[in-house]
């Protein structure tokens, strides 16, 4: 398939750079190798191979002439700094899910070194300390700093650091155009693209004569570095408005037919499609049943008596931003279901991978359900017999009504109807029973 | 290893070929070209580098030439059409598990496409429209039709189409004589050959240099396309009879001696065999558990409380045919053990593979067991308080006599027992007590 | 990186060698070949490409001569055999945790053929038959002899057999420089040392063009074959000395700068540091979890009611000789937490993997404190429901006194406090609740 070869790429670089690498005297320079030389020779040797070195592109170009800001971490090699002669593939990064973190929310910041505070607003409302509610950051607040860092930011910092899949000083594109470069990140229970990709016919083809497409062959193809052109449904849920979306899907079609049909292909996603549809209506059930044990206050502990969520307090927490620490045995359930066997299901879907759509995807979510039932069971039998009814199964009238008029205060709380649907349930049921309002 | 090569074959297939490609009129294959150059590039490109089209056989000499009936999918590529020329590998291909789907009923053939009504007896017999019970399709009969197809047949597919493994259009011999190709679906957590041989000392050694034996050297070598011919042991529970399973064993033990000592190498086998005595009958305890919850009527839910079972109704059902989905946790729990913990057991012991065999399948197996057991005892805790028994430790005398005559009488309609036996015990029962028969 | 070629070896090792093959006669040499040509061709085959046949090492030099012997499995090729030629490989082999089982009891020998009655003190005091506290074979022992073969023991022979990395007659390197070599063994729920480089920066590196480091680069570098040189805090929980731990680091730090600044280096260390003991503290926290539950007798076995540990009979144990079999529900969760997933976060963040140190590691280590709890919560309601109280939260009076009077006891009998301390907080609870003592 054709890209633009390294050759390519050097020389458009190289014509910006002459004018920038003329200011950079040779002296400095000089003055960093001199050290660097013995402190960190794979590194100098990495660079003295790269293009960088050719077009004289030097350490100050980069890393700016301020040792002491460099040592205080404050000279942070950005996109931007290299977006200053790799014009097209930062525009077309910023395009993309790997640049839109700070822009949209989509990403968490609060550790990166040296942030700007005019970055608050991509996730805050101006008069509000409290994300916007798109923002899924709220497990990641729980999170220590050094967790931060070595779990959060070694895949995030994508968003504002070229060399997270260049590396630092080597600048061979064999490094960036090897499926390999996309693993450290796109690879766990939450988003498997690497070892989908591994293990389907088009990953196998691939590791056996070369012949199947990689990770760059779809995604980077036809859209210099914006990974997501052809991606129609993100995984986050968010959804593109009809017209983006059939774009995206005629984006990738495009990719297929290189090879296969144009209706087997379109087959084969619009499959996967009905697969996405149904497996959230799987998560959907399991929702359903956590919030009906919220409402008859079953879930144990309830979030009244747990440590708040960070970004939501007492609430019952069911969206993007649900966590994984601090909550109930049942809600630790769901977030499997939904932030891992889900993704596992699309994306093994996606990328035609039969293993991981079926039994890491599809039946873990099937077998997620049964759990999540036999859990709702077990905390009504218990919550049953603490009450006194003697069994699960044949409580008193008057139980039942008292449960089914606390149940509907907290749907009404928690927004699921308007006051007058309310006050209008709540009499029906009293007027049913005979009895008068508490 | 000596295999024929793939000028052999090129040369046995071509000399078949030939009288049948000189019935393909030229004028057209030029015809599906011109069009197809352009739609699908890809297939035609590879087509145009493989031995097909050095030996003249086109497009129309195995997808015919009726193009409405190939755009209507009606005009698969099945193993027929390839054995037409391929003889030997079909025959082969046919004594092996790979092939016996459609004859045994070991595979599910209810979503494949243009299937012929002939084929209903492969599973059912004539009189009836439920599968024979050697059939494992339950849980496939519960997927949808799209599961079904990015799911079940992508594998299962192998059962009629020889592209399963060596892809549509591209004739290399690499790609069917590298590992990879077997990955789609030999990996995963009821089957994961790939992974375990990946990663056992064989794996490695082909990783490395080259020297361990790859899945094809002991699963093709000397039986052609038979991959079943060395495995004495399916993992379906399916057993050979003793004659058939010592010329399986040593099939392999033929194979093995290439590099080992056969003393070593049966040694090696027989450890394993001992192995999967020792955890099928951890399983056997399992499903013992299982089997008396049910006859206490403890499951949660019941089978005749969940949907039924689409070949059972509803029959506690923990054979090869048992569901994971829509049944009670401890089933679930059960599925694990017996679909994923056993095989990565017995898959890992057989390719020598130490953390597979140990970590990810005896310890789960034990591990499983413990779940297993805690799962019963909360059954039986939350069933005894419901009873309104006070404690779960001392039942009383009259609880305990109508809990044990209605065990009986379940274990009775399972068929556990004759209605000889049933009404002696029943007998036995209620003399001990002193009480009369209900 | 510098290390001596496969030349210098052979040169090193052909010196020591010339005295000893003198002595190992032709004709003797002639006799083996003529059997195992026919017999173990792989075998001979390899022998013959190595530099032991170079060198005129043949198969008695390692073998013995004693056929008998062989067979029955008492010549077995130990480190020793090798170390004759290999002294320093075998010196440094022993200072390394890969030679230590037999020395330091960090191994389980009870399964290893030949073995000498004086290993018994490496693990057991001279008068008890009770290994020492440190020795974690406990589960080991509950194993089948085919499980310590297939399972333990194909990893834990590194401890005597050179073999166990180099394989058995074929002497090439490339098969020891490559990671894959320590795939075998360094993978896996417990120590996924291998999955974990393979998709970190380091691995696809590797993967991409050899530039990033291979498990070699960082463990045999400047040490031999002693691969622990550079770890600080070894898995097993056994701590160094402040000067051995500094000194390991010192170790580790003088390979990263090779590519890094040394306070990127530190920090990236450090900060694994600072997860491990956050790590540590929660796993800490569901142990005293389960303490208590032991304490008020609400395990479910209690360690009474269930198959004694083979080490420690019928105490409750949490330590490195956990069991994964014949325990409660809780502390099977506890050791998934305990010996997986804080081994996947500290692996993980050691290696610079987010995915091993967020996802699979720090993410379920938080998710197992949520069952853990949960588990807690559900014995604890059950526990209040068969005593009587009819609602887990308002216990009365005496019931609390007298459980917390039970759980005192409990406390004192496991060696939580001193005989005084017991009396007097005893003392305490009774004077506090004005009843006399039981």
């Amino acid at each position: 398939m054709s890209r633009p070869g390294p050759l390519r790429c050097f020389l458009g670089a190289a014509l910006i750079l002459l004018a920038w690498a003329a200011s950079a005297p040779a002296a400095q320079q000089a003055d960093c190798l001199s050290c660097h030389e013995k402190d960190t020779p794979g590194a100098v040797a990495q660079w003295r191979q790269s293009v960088h070195e050719d077009a004289g592109v030097g350490c100050a170009d980069c890393h700016g002439g301020d040792h002491d800001r460099i040592e205080a971490g404050e000279a942070y090699v950005s996109v931007e700094v290299c977006g200053r002669c790799h014009q097209e593939a930062l525009a077309t990064h910023k395009e993309s899910r790997h640049g839109m973190g700070l822009h949209s929310g989509w990403g968490c910041t609060r550790n990166l070194t040296g942030r700007d505070a005019r970055e608050c607003s991509f996730c805050h409302d101006k008069s509000s300390t409290i994300p916007l509610s798109t923002v899924q950051c709220g497990r990641f607040l729980k999170q220590t700093s050094e967790m931060g860092a070595a779990g959060c930011n070694r895949c995030h910092q994508v968003e504002r650091s070229c060399a997270a899949c260049h590396s630092n000083h080597d600048t061979d594109l064999a490094i960036v155009r090897s499926p390999a470069v996309c693993a450290t990140c796109h690879m766990g229970p939450d988003h498997p693209q690497w070892e989908v990709w591994k293990t389907s016919k088009h990953g196998t083809l691939y590791d056996s004569k070369g012949l199947g497409p990689s990770c760059q062959d779809c995604h980077f193809e036809g859209s210099g570095h914006n990974v997501s052109a052809g991606i129609a449904y993100p995984s986050s849920g968010f959804r593109y408005d009809e017209a983006q979306t059939q774009k995206k899907r005629d984006f990738m079609l495009d990719l297929c037919v290189k090879c296969h049909g144009r209706n087997f292909s379109r087959r084969e996603l619009d499959n996967t499609d009905a697969i996405r549809e149904q497996s959230t209506a799987m998560v959907e059930q399991a929702a359903e049943i956590i919030r009906e044990l919220h409402d008859e206050g079953l879930l144990d502990p309830m979030p009244d008596e747990r440590p708040p969520h960070p970004l939501r307090g007492n609430e019952l927490v069911l969206d993007q931003q649900i966590l994984f620490e601090d909550v109930s045995h049942i809600e630790r359930l769901y977030f499997k279901m939904k932030k891992f066997d889900l993704a596992k299901t699309l994306v093994g879907g996606y990328h035609q991978n039969p293993d991981y759509t079926h039994w890491y995807g599809n039946a873990e979510l099937k077998m997620d359900l049964v759990d999540i039932r036999a859990e709702a069971s077990r905390l009504r039998r218990l919550a049953a017999l603490e009450k006194g009814r003697g069994t699960a199964r044949t409580p008193d009238k008057a139980a039942v009504l008292e449960e089914e008029l606390r149940r509907l205060k907290s749907r009404f709380q928690r927004g699921a109807m308007s006051e007058q649907e309310y006050g209008q349930r709540k009499k029906e049921l009293l007027d049913a029973s005979g009895a008068s309002p508490d």
